[in-house]
C-alpha cells in the first residue's frame, strides 16, 4: 500500500479511511490498555499520533516499539480526541522496519545540547529542531532559485577548484594530488607544480564572483549558488571553513539597481519563509524564547515572524558610509566609550555593534550603506567621482549586521588597472578578467549573501554551525 | 529608460513603441543609408537587428559598432520587411557603453573550433553555441529543483571537503593548509596531519551519497545537488575533475521505486527542455547537423529533438544485467568480433559500446539494467538473496550509454559490515554511516545522476568541457 506523509496526513479530512504511513518513533507512551506513539517522518514538524491497542497486538512487537524505531504503520484515520492534534490513526498492522536499542541510541526523548547534537550531526536530522531547519534550508535554497529564473537570470556554476588567489578574501585551502610525504622537486629544490594535477599550484575557490561577471558580460544577468571556502582559523559562533554563497552580478545595473534587487531578493525570501515554513517557524519562535527566558528582557531577542515581518514590513533606509559614521560618531554608546572599537571618523572600518546600533537603535529598520571607502573594500569596486570613495553597499540586519556586501564594479580598464597595481593584484593571472574591461564592457553590478548568514537570520539559531547539515570548522571535518 | 531584454522584444506586438535595449555586437553590415545591426544580450538566441540611418548619426559613432562593442539603443519598434524576423527596432540615439578593438577581440565574426573557444572559455558566453547551452544549463538546474521540490525531497548540502574516503570511487584530491615545500613532520617523520587545518588527511567529495543517507533516514526524501571530484588523469572528451552531481535518496523506496523515479526525472528534464528551450535545441540540432554533413548517414546522429522525443515517448525497458549478457552475448556484434571488449559471460563489467547496442540496436529504447554481480559494483549495495548480485541499476541512454547509476543501499547492519570486511572499507571510519543501520534502519535507495552527463545529452555536444562553463582537466585550471 503506498506511503503516505505525516504531514499530508495530518492535513487530511479523509477521515475512516485507510492509510499506511512510515517513519521514526519519536516517543511511546500509555498505558495497559492502548499506547500512543508519535511517528514522524520528517515531511512536517508535527508527529502523527499513532492508536495502539494493546489487545490487538503482541507485547513482543510493542516492546520494539521505541524511540528510533522505524516502522510501517497500516491504520484507519480517526478524529483526535486529544487537543494537540485534530487527527490520529488507529493502528490495524505495524511492522518494525528497524529496531533501536534505547540503551544505546543517542538520542533519548528528552532535550540535548546543540553541542550535543553537533557530534551526532548524522543523527540530529531526527530531532525536531534539525528537521525545521532542514525543511527551511531547502526552502530558502528553492526560493533562491524561482526568484532569479522567474526574472531570467541564469544559474552559472563557478569553478570550486582555482589557481587565481586574486580576490584575495582571505586564507586559502591548497588542492593537490602531489605526494605531500615525498612531492617532487625542481633544480632549485622547490616544489615542482608541473607535476601536480593543474601543473601549478591551485586552490579552493573564495568566491565565484570573477567568473560570475565573465558569463554577465554576454548573458546579462546571472547568478552563482554553490560552496566557497576559507581556510581561517577562527573558532567562531560565526565562521565556517566551508559554506555557500549566493552571487548574483548583472550587466547594465548601477548601485541604485543594486540596492533595489538586493533589498527585492531578501524581501521575497523571507515572504517566502513565512508562505512555506509558518509551522517550523512557529517551532523555532518558542524554541528562541525558551532559551532566553532567563535573559533580562533588554538582552532576549526580537521575537522571530516578528523579526522576520520586520524586514518585510520596512523600506530599507539607504545612506552613504560618511552619513553613518557621522551618526555613529555623536551617538549615545560612543560617547559614552559603549563600542567595544569606538568610531574614530571616516575610515573606520564598521564592526557589527555599529550595525546593529544603526538597524536596531538609531533607523529602527534595515539599512544600506554606500560609499565606502576605497582603502576597507575590494579593488573591483567602481570608484567614486571624489576619488576616495567606492560605489560598496553592504546591507545590514538586526542581530547579524551585514547580510549582504556588494557594489558596482568598476567597468573601466584604465581605473580598474591602477587599482589593481595599488592593492598588488597580479595583472598577468588576471588577463581574462581585464579582456571583459577591453572588449564590450559595461557598467555592471553584484552582491554576495553568504546563505548561511541568511539561514541564521531565518531560523533565529545563533552559531552557524547548526545551520548547515555537515560544519567544516578548524579541526573538524567528521562525517 | 528601462531597458527591455531583446527576448522579449522579440515576441513583443507593440509596433510603433519606443524602446532601449543593451547588449553586444554580434555584426554589423549594410550600406552607405542604412546600416544593419544584430546585437545579443543573452536574453536569447535571436539577435534584434537595429536599423541605423546613416544620415541620422555621426560616422565616429559608426564606427565604433564593431563586432563585440556594447551598446545601449533606443527606437522605435517596426515591422521587419526581411525575412529573418519579425519585428525590428529602427535607432534614434545610440550610446557605445564599450569599445571593442577589431584588430584584438579574439571573437571573430566567423565560425571558430570549440578548441580554440575552450582557450577563451571568458569569452565563449557571447557566441551563439555557448550561449544556448548556458541557458539550457540554467534551465536543467531550475527543473532539477522543481522536481523534487514538487515532490517534497529536501535539498541538503553535503560537505565538498571530507576526511571518509571509503566510497573508493577513484582517486581523490587532497585539501590542506600546510606549507608543502616545509611541512610539519612527526617523530616518525611522517607528515603531522594533527596541524593540518582539519587536524587530519582530507579529500574532496567524490560523491554526497553517504552523507545524503543520513539525511532520508530522518527527513525520507532528499536529493543533493553539487560539485564532486575526481583526480584521474584521464584527458578525454568524457571526462571532468570537477562536475556536478544530482544524489537523490530515498526513504522506503525499493529498487522499482528507484527505477520508477529515475524514470520519471529523466522524463520531466527533457520535457522542461522542450518545454522551454525550443529555440536553443533547434539552433543546437542546426549545428550538429552541420557538424556531422561529410560523415556517413549511419554514422550520424540521431536529430537531437528527435533523440528527445525518443526518450520521452518510449517506456524504458527494464530487464536483468543476466539477461543482458545473454542477449549481448547472442549479439551479431559480438559473435562477429566487433565489440572492442568481447562479452565474456557473468561478470563482465558493460562498456558503452554494449549499452548502446541494447539501446540502440536491440530495444530501441531506453534501458534500465538491474541486478548486477556485486563485484562490480559498490559495497553498500543491497545483496540479493542468491548472494551474487545487488540491487543495482543503471539507465542506459542513446548515444552517451549510462546516464544514471543507483541501487537500493543494503539496510541490514550485519549484511553490510559483512560486505565492507570483503572490499576492505574501514569500518571505524564509517562508524556513523553504520549508525543509520544500527538505530532505525529502513529499506531505502537512491541514483546518482551527473549533471554534465545529463548535458552532453540534451545539447548533442560531443565533449563534456563544452557543456560546463569553465572545465577542470588535467593540466588545466584556467578562470
Amino acid at each position: 500500500m503506498q506511503r503516505t506523509k505525516v504531514a499530508d496526513l495530518l492535513r487530511s479530512n479523509e477521515i475512516g479511511k485507510t492509510f499506511t504511513v512510515k517513519g521514526w518513533v519519536r516517543t511511546r507512551r500509555g498505558n495497559k490498555k492502548v499506547n500512543f506513539v508519535a511517528l514522524n517522518d520528517g515531511s512536517g514538524i508535527n508527529n502523527l499520533q499513532i492508536v495502539v491497542d494493546m489487545d490487538q497486538f503482541d507485547e513482543a512487537l510493542i516492546r520494539r516499539i521505541t524511540t528510533g524505531a522505524a516502522l510501517s504503520v497500516e491504520g484507519e484515520l480517526k478524529e483526535s480526541l486529544g487537543s494537540a492534534q485534530k487527527v490520529e490513526l488507529h493502528a490495524r498492522k505495524i511492522e518494525v522496519l528497524g529496531d533501536c536499542d534505547p540503551e544505546k541510541y543517542p538520542l533519548q526523548p528528552k532535550k540535548h545540547s546543540l553541542e550535543f547534537l553537533r557530534e551526532i550531526a548524522h543523527l540530529r536530522f531526527r530531532t525536531n529542531t534539525f528537521g525545521a531547519i532542514t525543511r527551511i534550508r531547502h526552502a530558502m535554497i528553492f526560493a533562491v532559485h524561482q526568484f532569479f529564473n522567474q526574472k531570467g537570470f541564469y544559474n552559472i556554476h563557478t569553478p570550486i577548484i582555482t589557481a587565481s588567489d586574486a580576490e584575495g578574501a582571505g586564507e586559502m585551502f591548497q588542492v593537490t594530488t602531489l605526494d605531500l610525504e615525498n612531492p617532487p622537486r625542481n633544480e632549485e629544490n622547490k616544489i615542482d607544480y608541473s607535476k601536480d594535477f593543474f601543473g601549478k599550484p591551485t586552490n579552493l575557490t573564495v568566491s565565484g564572483q570573477l567568473e560570475g561577471e565573465l558569463a554577465a558580460l554576454a548573458m546579462s544577468e546571472i547568478y552563482t549558488f554553490g560552496p566557497t571556502f576559507r581556510a581561517e582559523n577562527s573558532n567562531t559562533s560565526r565562521h565556517l571553513a566551508e559554506f555557500w554563497m549566493i552571487e548574483p552580478e548583472m550587466a547594465f545595473y548601477d548601485l541604485n539597481d543594486n540596492m533595489d534587487l538586493a533589498e527585492e531578493f531578501l524581501k521575497y525570501l523571507i515572504q517566502y519563509a513565512l508562505d512555506h515554513c509558518m509551522e517550523d517557524l512557529q517551532f523555532l519562535s518558542k524554541r528562541l524564547q525558551e532559551e532566553e527566558k532567563n535573559k533580562k528582557a533588554s538582552e532576549r531577542s526580537m521575537e522571530l515572524i516578528e523579526k522576520l515581518k520586520f524586514v518585510l514590513e520596512n523600506q530599507f533606509v539607504r545612506l552613504t558610509y560618511t552619513e553613518a559614521i557621522n551618526i555613529l560618531e555623536n551617538s549615545k554608546p560612543n560617547k559614552k566609550g559603549k563600542f567595544q572599537y569606538p568610531i574614530q571618523g571616516f575610515g573606520t572600518d564598521l564592526q557589527s555593534e555599529h550595525e546593529r546600533y544603526l538597524v536596531e537603535k538609531h533607523f529602527k529598520k534595515p539599512v544600506i550603506l554606500t560609499d565606502y571607502p576605497k582603502e576597507i573594500k575590494a579593488f573591483y569596486m567602481k570608484l567614486n567621482e571624489d576619488n576616495k570613495t567606492v560605489r560598496a553597499m553592504d546591507v545590514l540586519f538586526p542581530q547579524i549586521g551585514e547580510i549582504i556586501g556588494g557594489s558596482q564594479r568598476e567597468e573601466d580598464y584604465g581605473k580598474l588597472v591602477q587599482r589593481m597595481r595599488e592593492m598588488n593584484i597580479p595583472e598577468e593571472e588576471m588577463w581574462w578578467f581585464l579582456d571583459t574591461r577591453r572588449f564590450g564592457s559595461v557598467p555592471h553590478s553584484g552582491f554576495g549573501l553568504g546563505f548561511e548568514r541568511l539561514m541564521l537570520f531565518v531560523t533565529g539559531m545563533t552559531n552557524i554551525r547548526d545551520v548547515i547539515p555537515f560544519p567544516r570548522t578548524p579541526k573538524n571535518a567528521e562525517f
